[in-house]
């Protein structure tokens, strides 16, 4: 299985703007934190969609790269997401990703998205990447 | 139907850190670019998934707004997106949306996305927005 | 909460044509087996695409009935699902429903779907359901 | 291209329990017909969900075969559909399936879902399929 730590580097050196860390690495499974900015708030007092989107973009490709090694041109084919709850904007992201298949030539996993602190998540996301063959 | 200039102004200080401008507003329908940048690039030279995801929300709020006036309370509740080809580094993006629904509740719409000046779609995304009852 | 037979009951007699049946109730869940016969095979000797979604989404209604109690005119408002393994010809599905929100107005939640006995899910859905308002 | 005859008889040699006929096939598209009878029905005198699945699934189905030849093992791997209108229970229902790519491995569709003479769709469906890679 991959080294976080260097899993951790390749996610800094790949995204330099992401305000995104990794938390843990388990089989078949990832956790990351966001952390939430001014930038990333909507009128209202919430998270944008597009943040809660791009942490699950980067939690699935994270997970995956756990369980194939650190492969750059694997890239998302599909991505669905549910909004449930309005994200607190005084919190950090957290998302959760479980793989529920990693074949030849696609992963399949899905990310649950909290506000720190809370049990209830925010959003719910189901992601599928293309591997490439020659690895 | 809201005027196009009051929506442009709208969203610039909706969402200050986008460079998503509004091109035309027509029937059920927006049209949004997005000046890529450097930071909205992915090692092998191409767009990341994440900026055609802001893109695609932010073209489907702007058709949606173009029909039911300036509410900005309407939130996403689901957002899905396949992705068919790799965008261009060196090009704008275009966001193409057409609203399918309007009712009272709920919208829903499709986007297709585009390197400026190609004529096959990058991706493409389907969403729905609740819309607040009290307006 | 709705008592099980009760749901079964209704099941039966709002789907008659249905091969699915209820096997368990729980708190914001509930699990349904489809007997596979064979107008759901496909050539090659797998079950239909259709099939797996219908499973999906009466294991979704049945669990938000268990929630809210049977308001027959709940609604699917949107559903995706993403086929992962082939299969089984030979076993029966299983499709275990997990509530992610239920809301006023809107249901959401996740379907693991099985050929009986297998580990690993077939195929996932997540679908979200309207509930009507006057309740 | 393929010939909409032969399809058709491969359809109905394929899916003999269906009730979709091909009603025309053009350039990277199909339509089809679903004539719904009792069995489709729901109480509240509308169409089933899995019903209109079923039809955008064989739309999809369709539309890739007439532009890839016939070629019996292409699977769905994702499937999403909107609800938007109530189908009408006295009337068929059409299906207008464009493709917005056709690769190598992988072909991406939408389908337009309508009750037959009416003009807004009932419900708006995605798909994508695998092509099995030697034909």
């Amino acid at each position: 299985m991959t080294d976080p730590q260097q899993l951790s580097d390749f996610l800094a050196s790949e995204f330099p703007q992401s305000r995104c860390t990794l938390l843990s690495l388990g089989p078949r499974s990832a956790t990351l934190k966001h952390a939430v900015t001014e930038a990333d708030l909507r009128p209202g007092g919430t998270v944008s969609g597009p943040t809660l989107m791009a942490l699950a973009d980067v939690a699935l490709y994270a997970a995956i790269l756990g369980e194939i090694g650190i492969v750059p041109l694997a890239v998302t084919t599909s991505f669905s997401i549910n909004f449930m709850r309005k994200p607190r904007a005084d919190r950090d992201l957290i998302g959760e990703c479980q793989l529920m298949k990693v074949g030849r030539s696609l992963a399949v996993g899905e990310v649950s998205l909290y506000s720190e602190g809370e049990s209830e998540p925010v959003a719910h996301a189901v992601g599928t990447y293309a591997i490439p063959p020659q690895r």
